[in-house]
């Protein structure tokens, strides 16, 4: 075998046309977002240059300039003044993670939380008296589920909402400071109305947590009796936007307040629902949220385009050791630094395509003119879940990755690393913590998406699966059967190395697939083994999960990974022949090669991958990252990132005397 | 074998003993610069709160009345006020990792780069003129060795110093924009003199890389003719910290500002130096300056303290979900919060230690009557750059894993984790890039110290081991050997399993090191065969280095590795018996288990770990930090981190009505 691989051919990438296939279905809508995130780029300097005091506001006016222009009200009725499409806002929101994330995350407060609670859990009498102002802005809200002791348990919420039969009001109180609501955007400076998520009482007896709108301040601004406020004060990132905590101090709002679309309160104090169960009920008022968690995801995904497009450049313009041999050599020549960022390219193009998925799902549920079947929406939930845990991740290690790679040029807030990576730090933990949301999508798939008990209690989890027969676990995975697949679709997977040809496959999109299944399915058996196991023993359940809590998540985090895959797979074998075709072939083998190689460990240990197969694996990355070396800049150009979101004080490429800065 | 493991007797931890074994040898300096930081607590505040301009004098401020106190100048001669006491400074440095990085980093440039240029390139004229006055921070300066275009390459710097025959003096240019000075600390705004790396000229000829000290501004702070200053801007941290670009166009500084401790020019332009070969002069130059490298490595290792110690505080004040079963639960009871956080508890104890044995080291070479030889004066080196790697990387790993483990709280800035990994995040790339340093780990071990070459060219290298005979590579390491020595260290070691014993020895010490051992020298004899097949085919050498690159930096980073391992087992081992040591042998096994895991997709590859040792070991490790967990407060507490230095606005653990902040 020589050393020297012959050069390969270098596939010919038409820009525009990837950028097209990016785009996808709303490519006029992301080209009118860019449009509009150039018009406001001067935010990003405002950003550094402005206290948090003056960014706030800087923001706030440009959140109601934008409200002005249609651009954040795509998804909310048209009857009302939005624009009637749910794809279109969620794709014009992924778009704004090139800009200022502040402007992005008031947005989501806005229209996504506060907006989406009153379209979503409320009825006409609602939509009547909040939509059109809130949809442009006039009508600033805040969304107060989180509270200082309970982040990811709502169904744990202690602000609690009394009925007073007598006056046919809501009495909202705050018990004590665990249960004060915490980081709330919003909150400490602009919202005049609160959708307060709390347990409603009625006569003694609690009914679970509803969401109620409370006037939280006056049209002048001043704060409303009964209720106290105070700023969270600076922030890692996001500090254009007025995260805060609300006390309720026995604050009276009417019946009517009462978001009611599930669930009602009769004047005479009588609780009604269509939906009997109360774990049901709850959930599926929290999934009506499921929007926010997509778009967070997509907007992690989009902020760490810009992260690799300025690495990229970066690396394509700067000189690193001198070349003895002379001529020029350039950073991103080096292998090493190919292996830092082409894997984080692949990923990126991935669960670019995975997100599109996701959000046509979306689209499709929450536009169907009747109620979509339970186990649909329990499923987008579960992915939703997974794909905004693996896009934040995603999201913050390239950011990071991308920072390190520009040394000490990253370093500089001009070259937006600071706020990119600072903004979108809190991604990873907001809308649901990234590890509890993948408790969520186990739970999903070890349940078949039951919804019989809470999304989030780990304890009802172990006791149901416990509750089923070995066979009835075992049986909804599919290890068997899948091992019997792997032989027929990669004849001589399993013995290539005996037959000497350890890269046989290696590049089939079929092996990768059996690869990732085969993995999930046998993570989730072991835990479902390990439940039961558990629960057979003595062992307390909440040992029994936190012993497995890893082994869970792992589970989880191999199917979102599976899914990914799957959309990238599909994408690229729906597309024409021709270099870019060529181009994302070479990407998602990547993907699903670097995905291999991170948890090989792990194949080794199962039997499914051999010693030298391994090895095989990581030279064949080193292959792929030489061949997708001459492509780099046209697969960060097809981003479409607008230059004035990128870097503003690097030596641009090919200048060795100018400087776009200070020169 | 039952699930249930017994209820392990849980050692005693002696806080205040432990923390002594911290300490070590410096604890009077190190209980007392907690003190001062304790003292200048107000400066975390300020950081909020104030903006770059303001906080960058409030940091001067406090830097000036430090050197007052004469915590900053411990390293330097008595004779001109300073400790004479190079181990001292160097605790002393790393304690201020505790408290506001701008301050440490501030001190790091005046006191360690600047002031340690002088006192280590130049001879008695500079320390008359010089030294006394830094020392009190009467006289600021700052250390102009970085360019915008070239980072780690040091001798290929573009600012030229030409020797003016006539007027006896040397004259400063940049040629270009790629030359000019960057990200030079107290650049911006406080330096009245500037130590200047810059390439020699007499009569046309080039004499390579050279220290001068330039006046850059006047007593009044006003920029000197010829000198053109432009502030770097905002940055992501360490923004009390005036970082700047200089640019020299023609300045005139007499010869005998040249600092000439190991090279001169004579009045009439003739070269002198003791060192004949340029390399190894400039190499000795440079080494002079590791100092910064031990500093920078240890401040990190604390800085990750306050991260370990907040977010264990947190974990054992929050309530998570509720458990039906009654009862306080605590969020540290669940395993993967235990596994998230104890791996890296473990690390930084080992990192502290092998950090002390660096340090150590140091002191004796720099304190020694004579010159040490240079082969240890190389090993040293090396030394520095791998712990400053891996002591950098551990910081940002940790206080980011630490911020998303406090969910929203930590994003709040006043729980510290903001400006803590802000600040530290430059630490991986300056006083050079962590993977530069790698690969000059790597080189010094392939040729074993060798200072014929340059320390960063790896052109150099591969050409150095391509001239070897290959067996003279091998025989440099050790594979064979190691082989031999494991089957008589840890009997069975190879066929435990065929035994049905996978878990023998897994907590040997000795296991762990042949482990570790056996790996590193296995990647260095595979990284040497490598580079040398590369040369024997026809590949550039700059191909050969590019293609072996990663496998590189894998040896120079299981070389770190096993010192790391080394240090802790050696200062375990001369523990007294009792709770302490069992406490430290538990995080011993823990470091050396939790780096076998992460690694051990290549130890199975490379036959040295089976799959069901290898699962034996996660398993182990789950065992480990059930252990760990009732000590886990003892041992974040024994790292004496001042409260004042930790979370301002987090519930107190046990606490459910109170709130140390704005309630």
């Amino acid at each position: 075998m020589a050393d020297i691989a012959e050069a390969p051919p270098v596939p010919v990438v038409d820009v525009p046309a990837l950028t097209a296939l990016l785009d996808g279905t709303y490519a006029e809508v992301r080209a009118l977002t860019r449009k509009r995130l150039v018009e406001y780029a001067g935010v990003l300097e405002d950003q550094r240059e402005m206290d948090s005091a003056a960014f706030r506001e800087r923001v706030k006016e440009v959140v109601v300039e934008l409200a002005g222009t249609g651009q954040t009200g795509l998804g909310f009725p048209t009857e009302y003044g939005g624009g009637g499409d749910i794809g279109a806002s969620i794709a014009a929101f992924e778009t704004m993670g090139f800009g200022d994330l502040s402007v992005l995350v008031k947005v989501g407060v806005q229209f996504g939380l506060f907006g989406g609670a009153i379209l979503q859990l409320g009825t006409k009498r609602h939509h009547d008296a909040y939509l059109t102002d809130l949809i442009k802005a006039d009508l600033l809200g805040c969304f107060a589920m989180t509270e200082t002791g309970h982040g990811s348990n709502v169904q744990a919420l202690g602000t609690v909402a009394t009925y007073d039969l007598e006056t046919r009001e809501f009495v909202i109180t705050t018990p004590d400071d665990h249960a004060r609501k915490d980081y709330i955007g919003n909150a400490a400076a602009h919202a005049r109305l609160a959708v307060v998520f709390a347990q409603l009482e009625i006569g003694g007896r609690s009914e679970g947590v509803h969401a109620f709108v409370v006037p939280i301040r006056d049209e002048d601004g001043n704060v409303l009796p009964g209720v106290r406020i105070a700023d969270d004060g600076r922030k890692i990132g996001l500090n254009g936007v007025d995260n805060g905590r609300i006390w309720f101090d026995g604050v009276r709002i009417p019946r009517e307040n009462l978001l009611n679309r599930y669930a009602d309160v009769t004047e005479t104090g009588v609780y009604t629902s269509e939906i009997d169960n109360p774990d049901r009920r709850f959930f599926t008022m929290l999934g009506t949220l499921v929007q926010g968690r997509v778009c967070v995801g997509g907007a992690g995904i989009n902020a760490s385009k810009v992260a690799l497009a300025v690495a990229t450049r970066y690396a394509l313009g700067r000189r690193q050791f001198g070349n003895p041999g002379g001529g020029e050599e350039i950073l991103l020549d080096y292998g090493l630094h190919q292996r830092r960022l082409f894997p984080l390219i692949a990923r990126t193009y991935a669960l670019h395509f995975a997100q599109e998925v996701l959000a046509g799902e979306l689209h499709a549920v929450f536009s169907a003119t009747e109620l979509v079947d339970e186990r649909t929406r329990r499923a987008l939930e579960s992915r939703a879940a997974g794909t905004k845990a693996l896009g934040t991740w995603h999201a913050s290690e390239t950011i990071q990755e991308c920072r390190e790679a520009c040394g000490g040029a990253g370093y500089l807030s001009a070259n937006r690393f600071d706020a990119l990576r600072a903004d979108t730090d809190v991604f990873t933990t907001f809308e649901g913590d990234n590890h509890i949301l993948l408790q969520l999508v186990a739970k999903g798939l070890l349940t078949d998406y039951s919804s019989s008990f809470g999304e989030l209690d780990q304890l009802g989890m172990v006791r149901f699966v416990a509750g089923l027969a070995v066979d009835t676990v075992i049986e909804r995975t599919a290890v068997h059967k899948l091992l019997e697949r792997i032989k027929d679709v990669v004849p001589g997977w399993d013995d290539a190395e005996s037959k000497g040809d350890v890269d046989a496959g290696l590049l089939d999109p079929e092996y990768h697939l059996t690869m990732f299944r085969w993995r999930e399915e046998h993570m989730l058996s072991g835990v479902a083994r390990r439940l039961k196991r558990g629960m057979d023993s003595d062992m307390e359940p909440a040992e029994v999960f936190s012993r497995c809590q890893d082994h869970v998540i792992g589970a989880a985090r191999a199917h979102v990974e599976r899914l990914v895959l799957e959309a990238f797979v599909a994408k690229v074998a729906a597309m024409p022949e021709g270099g870019n075709r060529t181009a994302l072939n070479l990407l998602c083998d990547l993907y699903a090669l670097t995905t291999i190689e991170a948890d090989r460990g792990w194949w080794m240990e199962h039997g499914r991958l051999s010693s030298q197969r391994s090895k095989a694996i990581s030279r064949e990355i080193g292959d792929l990252c030489r061949k997708v070396r001459p492509m780099a800049e046209s697969l960060v150009d097809a981003f479409a990132v607008p230059a004035e979101m990128q870097a503003a004080e690097m030596l641009a490429p090919g200048t060795r005397e100018g400087d776009r800065a200070d020169a």
